[in-house]
């Protein structure tokens, strides 16, 4: 058909990667994909999957500690990390095994190599040094934890990336940062039994979430046990002979602890790539610059997921490569659509969320009807454990569209997710009145929640 | 103002007679209550907050067995059945002084006695002997487990009623009954350790539930280990000298457990109210008959909840008194919605449905979508139990409406009750494919079906 090599050459092996390549060699494209790491990217190797099983592991604590209000006597109990480790590791070698398989079943070219461009629709294979060509090129190649060169001592601290693998299980860590990556491994590591402290630049855990919510979920982990310092950052980190970390602090002084972990942040995995050899520009985090439909500055060339830094999300990778699948091969002109995306932080308690803030939907509409509760859940009625379920639906007075729902507590990640559906579907608030509620669970309070709380006008909370 | 002792007299204080009293004294009326037993009704005192508490305590002992897939060693663990019986009634009795309160708050006087009709306005309190007359009189009295009286042997039986507060955890028990009291309980005493038969007349659990989690829940009920004998009934009860009940089936032979407990539907509480009195008039099974309003055959007396076996759910019940409260009292006539209301099982796992099954809808509709999975939830990849989560979505392929969702699994229960907005608002399959995924959740399943597993034409299944 075409003078090149491949219809679709995609760099990287990640969500996004492997979804264009998979469909598209299932449409009968000729297809090659290359990843220098491991097959199913940052999301199954060092995301989202061995996050979510942490976080499982991390919860067995609570569990053992909320039976006794239930009746039930737990003798001692030990944690093994090392067969955490490998047992996360036997799942996401499984998983790694599934994304190849549904690669060589679609018939693409699975290659394990780093890959970098030479030309406009030249790829370099560095493995074997050989150069191929495509007439299309997916980059996506993901990001990686910003290693903040600029502090000193900064090689002496961990990631995201290696928190997952670490030979042992620290006594105690300090974790730097106040994003969802920070937060989650904060309470990770604390359900494990590390003491575990954040430190964090910001006035509050969480920006850009609903104020309740970083409120709540702020309260929640002190409650628990994890140290939380806000406005305040790590000056340097040194070690000493016994292999502990001491990190100066700009107001708490010296922090000794057995691992400093930094979650500040994803950078993308831009350098070195060869895009300026082709003609694809960078913006200036290093990301790359695409426009409606993923397409970069180069002809031929397209970029999906984290390396675009617009939504650094999987299903989002997973949507711009269907997308890119559907305007490209489909004759569908489809472009991604990054308006209403539900998301969930896996902290312990979980925060789910969907939509506008009450701080940026009072900038946004005249008028707010904000609908909040604060309860205790029903099982810790009988567990004893302080905790409270905060429940939040942010309105607009004008059309009674629910503009923001957010939710802190068990399941928040799972009721999120369906209340993305509400949302974008444009349901109002009578919607929600009309739903008959289940009981007892704990998203009635969401359909229950008949008179407003308060209201905000022109941006000011009125009674 | 009128004639009468009160505006209005409830007799019961559950979930209906409560909500109808209480906002009744809050515009001002006046209002009286009456219960016999404890305040709260069903819901409370024997129905889904004991029974929820009792499903959290008897999902510890997975949490123990799961604990090990994730690198925990438990030790030795004991149940303690009156610790729990006792926890649960702190529970219930702060719960019923909750609802004291918001009586007592809201002005009406509380009656600890049961009350009869003796005519057309006019109530006889039996504790005192007194009689008293209201304008308006609501009826919200419950119903019971039926007896089974037919069944000889009857009085050795159980049930929910009695389940509760058994002085002693049997070693092993019978339950009689496929509906999803029957299910819950029988998942409860699994999860304590109770050596757990079921036996139902029928040809599957759980009638009038979408067949796909009839099946599901089943096969996840035999897999733990609860035997399940359907199309057998029970013909009669004896006790033997050891106390332990032996249960002659009608296929299965004699079944010997601690206890038999009968599951087999509930009947209205209307028996001695003195109906015929004052020209209340009831159905052939007993249920007080209403009209659209809850008004019943009498004048100036209504009927709310259970006791008129409309849907018999305390959020129902809640609802119908709400809707007599705007009709009468607020004059703006308002006709409860029994339409789309979603529900959950509490079993283990859990069921949470909302619309039409399969099959209804293949009676009403000419052509369904039908998307269906099956898989495993990501906690059992690392806890190795066998389990399997299963979420159904049925489409009207003409208009592309969602018409029935149905899960079984983690927090189904959850999900029914934010996929109950999206079905009462008539939402389709175009928002569902709209909205995108949070990662990982379980729920993504359900806006990540893009394809119909299977259509149904004209009551067909087609490929």
């Amino acid at each position: 058909m075409t003078a090149f090599d491949y219809d679709l050459f995609v760099i990287g092996g990640g969500s996004g990667g492997v979804r264009s390549g998979r469909l598209a060699a299932s449409l009968g494209k000729k297809v090659a994909i290359a990843e220098e790491f491991r097959y199913g990217g940052t999301c199954v190797i060092r995301g989202c999957v061995p996050k979510k099983l942490y976080v499982y592991a991390s919860q067995y604590s609570e569990h053992f500690e909320d039976a006794a209000g239930f009746g039930w006597t737990v003798g001692e109990r030990r944690f093994d990390w090392k067969a955490l480790v490998a047992a996360k590791e036997q799942e996401i070698t499984r998983l790694e095994g599934l994304y190849r398989k549904g690669l060589a079943n679609a018939g693409a070219e699975i290659l394990d190599t780093r890959a970098e461009l030479v030309g406009p629709h030249e790829v370099r294979l560095t493995a074997s040094g050989k150069t191929v060509t495509a007439e299309r090129i997916v980059i996506a190649v993901g990001g990686h934890p910003t290693p903040h060169e600029a502090l000193p001592g900064h090689e002496l601290c961990i990631s995201s990336n290696e928190a997952f693998d670490l030979p042992e299980l620290p006594q105690s860590i300090l974790i730097a940062g106040g994003g969802y990556i920070a937060v989650e491994f904060a309470n990770i590591f604390h359900g494990l039994g590390v003491e575990t402290t954040l430190i964090y630049r910001g006035k509050e855990i969480l920006s850009r979430f609903d104020h309740d919510l970083r409120r709540g979920l702020h309260a929640a982990m002190e409650e628990k046990g994890i140290r939380i310092l806000c406005e305040d950052i790590i000056q340097s980190v040194s070690v000493g002979p016994d292999g502990r970390r001491t990190a100066r602090t700009m107001k708490h002084g010296e922090l000794v602890s057995d691992q400093v972990m930094l979650a500040l942040g994803r950078v993308p995995n831009t350098q070195g790539l060869g895009l300026e050899k082709a003609g694809v520009k960078t913006n200036e985090r290093g990301a790359i610059m695409v426009d409606a439909y993923s397409r970069t500055t180069a002809p031929g060339i397209y970029a999906l997921g984290d390396v675009t830094d617009r939504v650094q999300l999987t299903p989002v990778a997973i949507h711009e490569a269907m997308c890119f699948i559907e305007t490209e091969y489909k004759d569908n002109p489809t472009s991604p659509d990054h308006d209403l995306i539900a998301t969930a932080v896996f902290s312990q308690p979980e925060i789910g969320t969907i939509g506008l803030t009450e701080e940026e939907a009072a900038r946004t509409f005249e008028e707010l009807e904000v609908y909040l509760a604060e309860f205790r859940p029903m099982k810790a009625t009988l567990s004893g454990r302080k905790e409270k379920m905060i429940m939040k639906l942010v309105v607009n007075a004008t059309d009674r569209k629910v503009v923001g729902a957010h939710i802190l507590g068990h399941d928040a990640g799972e009721m999120a997710q369906l209340l993305g559906i509400s949302l974008k579907a444009g349901c109002t608030k009578d919607d929600f009145d009309r739903t008959m509620a289940v009981h007892p669970t704990a998203a009635e309070e969401l359909v229950t929640m008949y008179q407003p709380t308060y209201r905000v006008r022109k941006g000011e909370r009125v009674a």
